[in-house]
């Protein structure tokens, strides 16, 4: 029985890890932490775990945290993730960060994007990327694992197939992706409140969402050839999931069969990964670690559509798929379907 | 044409009230402020406002305000607005107050329910309660209106016909109200964030709601009988819209029929009250300023249903309908069908 | 490993018991049958089940059915489930029916809320009413179980504690019930339109919906006394949840503490009720088994409140709690939480 | 007073024609027609007519409105349309069509995408298509309009400033549009019922859409050139509302500032057309006969985002527009801002 801490455990995801945890195993939640006045009872933050978890929300340091646990889910804001992980790493702790600190090669990209000084920039480009369809290898054996973005897997997944079988120009992409509204976190703000969002679709960030150059980096990375897309993201009105509709340039003739066999071949054994015949919805992976793709050719175009839950194999979901793979249980263990 | 202004802005009713009196024909605003920074055009406030109103809502004085409009619409916090409205009124402004500081009759009642003592209690008890189709007749002299809440607005219209025509007992009514997201305000919180409300529905206030003595005294004033009502609200996943489901005990052995005729002799001549066969729907009235209603027997038991837009007939709509009424034109003027 | 069938396959209900039961690690899911035309695989009807279970939807007799699965549960509309439920009895197949046909005690007052003449009427009054934290002794000898209605169980569930322990006014009780949508089918409607539906609240069938007498019928025999409510039904603009708010008259001075402790008294021991502080939300409990509820005291009355997923405690769920009974396997096993 | 009869009157957009026209002061709605059985009153269709509009949805062959009316809008669905269309023109009136019907050039492309054969082949081709921004000076004498589809409308008026002004490649564009889902209409499907559609969003008809060959031919006609678009429609849970994000190639070097300008040069003077600085969201034009439309530069691509009411600019609201010009009254005469 592993035991974990999750430190951060406010928000959306913290409360799905959680949950999914509580139904794992081969897990023990043995502390929860966050920044929060008071040690409140945590089904006063999350009244969904009343009765179903009997432990405070309490302000502790790395060193706390690690006594009480060998394994940390950090979900915290970037930049507080990098001031915290070190102490969790020198402590002895093995580490999922879901936060984007550990996601860059280069803290020269961070900087850029985050508008922070990287300070654990040793450990950039060494971090293990934790997308286990793509990395699974290299998973087991990280002590930490830099836990993917939400828009990130779902665009990457979709593209992978033919990006690292170079079937389509890697400079010719455009992503047009769909995200429910939890994505964009439990903090109060003007944009995310019921009356703005209900009833209405608008893009944001066109052209410099900060998931850009990540997805770049890691199609690049997988497919050892540089990708350059171009990614527009758009808040509808849901509570939760992502939909990636996707357009590239196919650099020989392929039919639809050649599209989703190619996509068929590249996810042969992959538990969490579907290739569907029908337009994915995203209700149909809703509160599963499930992605379902499929493709389609329209005027010479490649059509990629990939669906996932953005809290679940967006986030949470893909964290405990790590933690599995890091501690050698099977990876689908305890994970909602 | 009345040259007119609205004091705080930026919010969903002050929306409304701005989009209302660009499509009224005798009204001109002349004015908007806030306690915003800088003085921004109120189209990047409001973007549906956009090359419709070429004016900066700025931060003004009661002063500054009484020298370009006669007519003030305060959508202020309660306790913002007494704090202003006495000096709208000094320098000659007659003035619609949207908040609850002129609502009730008795200082301490205020004091009780906001919390705050009350800065201009002389005017408590004179000041007119802007129900047109309740007190029409005591509107157009006023110099000053209590503009109702949007759920006692709701509430009072149902059961008033029953209450002054003696047909329910006073002591026991239920009222279980369900109200969209928008009539909690534009400033973020939590418990209003999309991924809070949606998908999702709760009763909130139980026993202890503001708008609950409002109803009592009005319902009181209204009849000539002490009534005390049961209230409940409840936050429903929609953007606008009010239903107040009503249970009351008939007085005497009463129809369906006789209860429908109740209604509409009450209501006989007044635009916007509607006696309709079937169960009313908020969307059946939403942006208008319209109240449908009906009712029905169950086991005995009166259930009088009705509904209104929360931010047109609930709000903005009535608070024009009581400009109209100030300033002589026809009551319907302007006002969204 | 328990064989079973589900009768009906192709509803939002007979969706979630497919995914209950694939996550059931006693039940394996051995035949699905509907009148739908050709067999098409189930992934094809619901595109959720993608790559997780490998059957087609068939049209198949009872006889059929029973050839290859020793339990059954029937997830048809009313009349078609007893045109059925005896030859799966006849045939050695133990039943859950999610019908109505069952559920009532005289066949009387089922033709006179479904406007069928029973033909099954010899198992009425016999048939166990399968709410396992009322009548959970009888439920593991049964050979067939009435599952119960979604309102009735949300609504039972949060009387039952007060009017077993006799302190509320048997005939003075109102039910205000607010649903998701998803309750009412799958079948294409007018009234169940997305446009229809989204952004408007309305109640429907006041004073005469089926699972008033259901309600009545079962609270009078959990407690010994002839219980007569008031029930009002409400579409919400959301998937999946119901929400009661109930208004009773305390037969003796009560306070809110006593309210909660008899309400914790009743259910102590029972997995899937939760009395709680805060006032519950539909959300708290989507996608579980579990039921919340509180108590509040408002102006003398009791205000009950209780929450559940209405495809799963509300129906799916309750039915996998009734076959692990049946089955003699933990009454938690397989169920989501 | 110009007397207007509504041909199909049960739907979305006849009722938002019928709201639209019941605050025109100079029209007069004098037959309501549709294939309902009975002559129900149409506040029975439409509750939220209720005291509205004394007229009853009838039964009428074309000569019976003709005698009513001398101004028709078919709201009917393609191929009903053509069958009274001709009949309407006989009879002396003038039409607005909003079917597909009379929308191609060419019999043949009708058939090919709404697969029936045309049965007024000659008016193919010569019927105004009812775009008043582009084909405004043609609309005047036109006794035919053919009203355009919503995902037209949107898309073409995003993309007519570059097309028009050669700045982009006609064959190089992309548009992911999204509808909330009265688009769809009101009659019951699965696909639209409430609980498929909230909480997800999907792609549907991914390169096969019926509104696709219509923008490629009207750009086409607009701008002189041969353009082909690749359109993907989605389904987004709301009820109204469409936006475009589309991606073009310049044929030039653009800077955000030129393509903005370029908006705002070709539409000088157009009312309904604004071109704003932020990012427009649906919400911002709902209920209203606004385009907003915005561009951004992104990775050398041009971004084009626009958005509009699906019934109302898209349907209801341009038609209404049409009628206006026709006529000789102001354009914006009556029409909802």
């Amino acid at each position: 029985m592993a035991k974990v801490a999750i430190v951060g455990a406010t928000g959306y995801t913290a409360l799905e890890l959680i949950k999914i945890l509580l139904n794992h195993p081969q897990a023990e939640i043995a502390a929860l932490a966050s920044r929060q006045e008071g040690s409140p009872p945590i089904e006063m933050i999350h009244p969904s775990l009343s009765g179903r978890l009997n432990l405070a929300c309490e302000n502790l340091t790395a060193a706390q945290v690690a006594e009480r646990a060998r394994f940390v889910f950090t979900a915290l804001p970037h930049v507080a993730a990098m001031a915290v992980v070190p102490d969790f790493l020198k402590a002895g702790c093995r580490v999922v960060d879901l936060s984007a600190d550990y996601r860059f090669n280069h803290p020269t990209v961070y900087e850029k994007w985050y508008g922070h000084k990287h300070t654990d920039p040793g450990r950039l480009g060494k971090t293990v990327y934790g997308l286990p369809e793509l990395f699974g290898d290299r998973i087991p054996g990280a002590d930490v694992i830099a836990n993917p973005g939400c828009y990130t897997s779902t665009a990457i997944l979709g593209l992978a197939p033919f990006l690292c079988q170079d079937l389509i120009d890697p400079k010719d992409i455009i992503i047009d992706a769909k995200s429910g509204v939890s994505g964009a976190g439990r903090t109060p703000k003007l944009n995310t409140l019921y009356s703005e969002c209900n009833e209405s679709i608008a893009a944001y960030a066109v052209g410099n969402h900060r998931h850009e150059p990540e997805i770049d980096q890691v199609l690049s990375d997988a497919s050892g050839q540089s990708v350059e897309v171009t990614f527009t993201p758009h808040l509808v009105p849901m509570d939760r999931g992502i939909l990636c509709t996707m357009y590239a340039r196919p650099k020989r003739t392929l039919t639809e069969a050649d599209a989703l066999n190619a996509m068929r071949a590249f996810y042969e054994g992959k538990p969490f990964v579907r290739v569907v015949q029908q337009l994915p919805a995203t209700k149909d992976v809703a509160h599963t670690n499930y992605c379902h793709m499929t493709a389609r050719l329209a005027h010479g175009r490649l059509v990629v559509l990939s669906v996932v839950d953005n809290l679940i194999k967006g986030a949470a979901g893909v964290a405990v798929q790590n933690f599995n793979l890091m501690n050698g249980f099977p990876e689908t263990t305890g994970l909602p379907r």
